[in-house]
């Protein structure tokens, strides 16, 4: 990814060993960058989404491993710091337990799979890109699954880099994603790349695929079970019911270390519940009046039946298969 | 309505025959009342959404005939002027028309129009709160159709008001609707009756229906087709979709002023694209860079088979009926 003319990466570790994030709780308006020295600085910033978007919680709690064993803590209470930060990501699980059964060296083996998710985005962009063929092609997305929700390519975005690269016209429309607003770090990253893109209200998509300005859908995912139910951030589901009432098309970019294959049925998975105070200010200022309370939750759940496809790095497939 | 301990209506005249109105534009933030004292001031309320909600635009549009014939202009001058300032509401056009139509001192037809609207939204209200006969309902509603919208009462919040002076526990999950927020005017105008809710994020509705938090969805209008497709604002659809996929019954508050009874096709309505500013920009903060285009549909239209039934002043009906 390109940041200030610069290709880097969401996360690194500098030559002391200090794991550096670019900081998103900042973006788009302040690009800075954030060490991580200690496993309190890693949990914090996955909690606080200093870093965002589940294939990079994974690596950073990959990460945070490394730092909390240099700093002395045992790998068990490292594992459950980092594994209560955020609960619907199974990105994080798959990510400490990876850490554990791979062992060794644990910044080998954090820089592995920070290698393996650049690997796995930059193969879903290349098979995701062969669904936009077209010569003009319009692409709703929702949230943020650019390369700043991963290590680098991102995972709904990376097909559409592959595709620009390409030379195929595509422009992306752009959920703004209430409360949050990572649909801004979407568009800021699709900007610095030079991708077209347009901004809209999340309540604008189902028009949009009425009047026939959406030809595909692709989303990323927190957690996607075996039987290809899909928890993404809030507000998916409204746009995967948009688009097969209108026969758009709707991927899910999934790499395997966002399936869960322990269960069956979505409706089990943890939504987390954010605080209010996501919905209650905007930008510093208070919209809503303390009179009347808030509900945050974070993510929903798309049922099988609304989705066309998944993109994973091994194809698109319609149906997940263990490897 | 119940503005700082007084009875009020949103927009009033005073014994100098000056017309009033609640400055819905500095709303939750501000009671602020505005007067209209000529055309240019009707059209700008309207067109600014100092006054806003399509019952209301309609009741203004016929006060600001009566100004504008004071001030001298033709009443065809006034009609083209007021007719231009906003595309969707029927209402508008509407009351345009009934102002021709009566003819007479245009200041007791204005007044008439006015409480007819009044009339109306009450009845509304009666015929709606028989759908809210269980102890405990949740009701979902988008935008703001409360009293706000129209002179008194409502039309998608009436039955809600009648419901709970009647002693039923009615909760509303109120949507922020995006990018104006009319939502925390529904907030507000909730909370200042003592009625229980909690704003939410535009793209929870669909989460919450699934989890079986909504018993009922109510949604105002701003044109209604004969045969049932209802235009409101955007997002609306959404919701529709939603409930639909959940079982939860999707009701429409519709007085006669907002069916459009010449045409067969929601697709057909125009749909107002506002400036994209309302979303690039929140309480005064620039959030998406000039480096992004925006868009700004301001309305969708819910398609006939989505919608379980309409509350009108005349009952609850299932299909559309020109008196």
């Amino acid at each position: 990814m390109k940041v200030q003319g610069r290709w880097r990466r969401t996360i690194e570790v500098d030559d002391t060993k200090t794991v550096i994030v670019l900081d998103q709780a900042k973006l788009p308006y302040e690009i800075a960058w954030m060490p991580l020295r200690t496993l309190a600085d890693a949990a914090r910033a996955i909690k606080d989404m200093h870093v965002r978007g589940a294939p990079l919680i994974g690596v950073a709690a990959a990460y945070g491993i490394a730092i909390a064993l240099r700093e002395g803590h045992t790998f068990d209470d490292a594992y459950t710091t980092l594994a209560a930060t955020r609960p619907t990501a199974i990105n994080l699980k798959w990510a400490l337990d990876e850490m554990r059964r791979r062992g060794g060296d644990p910044w080998e083996a954090a820089a592995a799979i920070a290698n393996e998710d650049v690997a796995a985005c930059e193969a879903i962009g290349v098979h995701g890109a062969s669904l936009l063929r077209k010569d003009r092609i319009r692409v709703l997305t929702h949230c943020n699954a650019g390369w700043l929700a991963t290590v680098d390519w991102g995972t709904a975005l990376a097909p559409i880099y592959k595709a620009h690269e390409a030379g195929i016209s595509v422009h992306v429309w752009v959920d703004e994603t209430r409360p949050r607003n990572q649909g801004l770090l979407t568009a800021w990253e699709l900007a610095q790349h030079g991708v077209p893109h347009t901004v809209i209200a999340d309540n604008a998509g189902g028009h949009l695929m009425q009047r026939g300005e959406v030809d595909l859908c692709i989303v990323g995912t927190d957690r996607t079970t075996r039987t290809g139910d899909v928890c993404n951030k809030i507000g998916t589901y409204l746009k995967a019911l948009a688009a097969h009432d209108n026969g758009v098309p709707f991927y899910v970019a999934v790499p395997a270390s966002s399936i869960d294959w322990t269960i069956d049925d979505g409706r089990t998975i943890p939504i987390e519940e954010r605080s209010g105070d996501e919905v209650r200010f905007v930008a510093g200022k208070q919209i809503v009046a303390a009179s009347s309370p808030v509900a945050n939750p974070a993510f929903d759940v798309t049922p099988r039946r609304l989705v066309t496809g998944f993109i994973t790095e091994r194809g698109v497939v319609t149906e997940l298969v263990k490897p």
